[in-house]
């Protein structure tokens, strides 16, 4: 098999898209934006994500695509939709950050994270590649996922419309350092209760040394694994995104604390 | 068929199959339908529609049905199963549309959005086609996702089996409309609350002038979008399928009003 | 392209990896499996079994691959992770059964219905094909995804790591035979609320005569199919994977009878 055509055959570079959005899985709604992007791109490979983002949640979507965007390869498209503002006069917008990431979605804080040193944002307004969108309430179906496959397909992020110099970005929530004391803050809670904080292995440094954690005035032992812990017993651990997390082993710190976002979290150093 | 058209055939028309069931996706039992597909056909693109619709609720099923399979490309070919009737002698059927959809399951009136004008239904029973079923239960895994795959390879329905002259049809709920009075009914609620009603874009017109929207009596205001209410306000729109729908901005009509399927939904024109 | 290449170029066996979880689909856990998949083979078919195992309980896991994995052509790879030991000294296994199935995940038991003649065991031990895992606490992303793409791919399992030859069985529920007399266990409930029982068709025999079936002490009459039980009637029949069931019409026996693992069933023959 000559070496161009094992390229072109092994597809290397299959169109991937992935999709995050709060409609839930089971409503229909991702699977017509599905049916949309294989009417326009029929070798693209469908991701989900999440559909069940907290309704409206915007930063906890964001922290989904923080958790998730790095780990596909970067050619990879993610159209997301967590969107209170559809039908409002809020853009919409491709993402494409220094890494080459695309992201495809209202311009409301939702990517953030791609928002860093060289990223750069586009209106979705070209309509010889968009349609005007069908209906008022659906952009993720008439509007993001024709850009995703458009994109995705080997479009240009530039030629979709007008950069945008502002993108929305979230107040993200960085936490406070005083020496051996970094303060932050509860953002989400995953699946299995886990709590999220603003405060993550940046801030600790490698192989960090803890001598206290503190989640709203109660202690929680620095541990590496779950397995460390006893069952019930309340940790802190680095989690596999990289974010300081608290957690109960077998059990769930969000439903034990019950603690909303913004509860506060020390950690003491050395 | 030419070597050119083959390999348009095999690349641009990649084979869809899309799965609507009321299994739960995470029973294993839409993962076992998969198999059976992908064993058959290992170049399907699979894509679920629901697996939650609720259980043996065909008309909530085929309503998912009508709003998702025309995003799709006319190529795609769905396999439903909401099937209370798995095991007795109701008929196992597929139905060619005239846009030329495909569509496999039970004969229950689960298919009935596209039993309109030109389509044709076919009955599974085909003995060098399509296997005796391996459990006496679980026809989507032993009847209909084999069909559905064959169907998706370039299989024509009519060899199938015979032609059916009268598939089930739901009896599909139509407004009644007497001069600027137009009046239907709830049918089903999706995954935010919004009420699906029987009242759709085709009774309304074209931009619409509505001057009044009945919901069991209450009054819902008519908007082009929700975000043209006020939190908490009952509204009335044209949903992104084109049905009219009762919605609450940040909220659930559906709890709100608590109204079950078949509650009157009544509109004045003008 | 010569014909051959083309032809097995063109997929005839696209690597399929399916995955197993606990840790709910919408995560972002399964989602970052995925995208470290395709980042290893872009041309994988990815499938979802469920990612709704409750949590930690391998048995359930077990039974759900039990029922799945055979459906899917024997080169498909699965990727289990029902895995309450990660971060402690438990083994990391490829399994290889005699059907030419590959398995990938904790060594905990989760491959039991895989481990009968012929079936052999790997340690994921090979740092030139597998990177030392990113996090203590997510194997799944960092070790099994890994792991699974590269068998998917092609790789063998006999070079991930020396053979095991004690993999960890779980002590997998066989019911007692007495002449007529069957006595097993209730193992779990579907999502349906079907009981899956410790007794299957290999047990009944071929087109079984029961003559009686008693569940926890209450009779349950013995039928091929849901449909020919009243609603609200308890039965039990052989289910679609083979497996006794105990179920009722229209119903969930699982909420009726209020069992858990563990009852037990008893059959009569004859």
């Amino acid at each position: 098999m000559a070496r161009g055509a094992r390229r072109r055959a092994a597809g290397r570079r299959a169109p991937i898209v992935t999709l995050l959005t709060d409609f839930g899985a089971a409503s229909g709604y991702p699977a017509q934006m599905k049916g949309v992007i294989l009417g326009a791109l029929p070798e693209a490979r469908l991701v989900d994500l999440s559909h069940e983002v907290p309704r409206f949640d915007v930063l906890a979507g964001a922290l989904l695509l923080e958790a998730c965007v790095p780990r596909f390869p970067a050619h990879a498209v993610h159209c997301g939709v967590v969107d209170p503002g559809v039908g409002t006069a809020r853009r919409p917008i491709c993402v494409a950050d220094a890494e080459g990431r695309r992201l495809v979605g209202p311009d409301n804080g939702l990517f953030t994270p791609f928002l860093g040193a060289g990223a750069r944002a586009f209106l979705l307004a070209n309509r010889r590649i968009l349609a005007e969108p069908e209906s008022a309430t659906f952009h993720g179906r008439d509007l993001f996922a024709p850009a995703a496959a458009w994109l995705a397909g080997g479009g240009r992020p530039e030629r979709l419309g007008p950069r945008i110099p502002d993108p929305v970005r979230l107040d993200w929530p960085e936490p406070e350092r005083d020496g051996d004391a970094i303060e932050g803050r509860c953002l989400t809670a995953d699946g299995f209760g886990n709590i999220l904080t603003s405060i993550s292995s940046r801030h600790l440094g490698k192989s960090p040394r803890v001598s206290e954690v503190l989640v709203a005035g109660r202690a929680a032992r620095f541990v590496l694994t779950y397995a460390e812990g006893r069952p019930g017993e309340l940790l802190a651990m680095v989690g596999s995104g990289g974010r300081l997390e608290i957690a109960v082993r077998e059990g769930s710190a969000a439903t034990l604390l019950g603690l909303g976002r913004g509860a506060k979290v020390s950690v003491r150093l050395g």
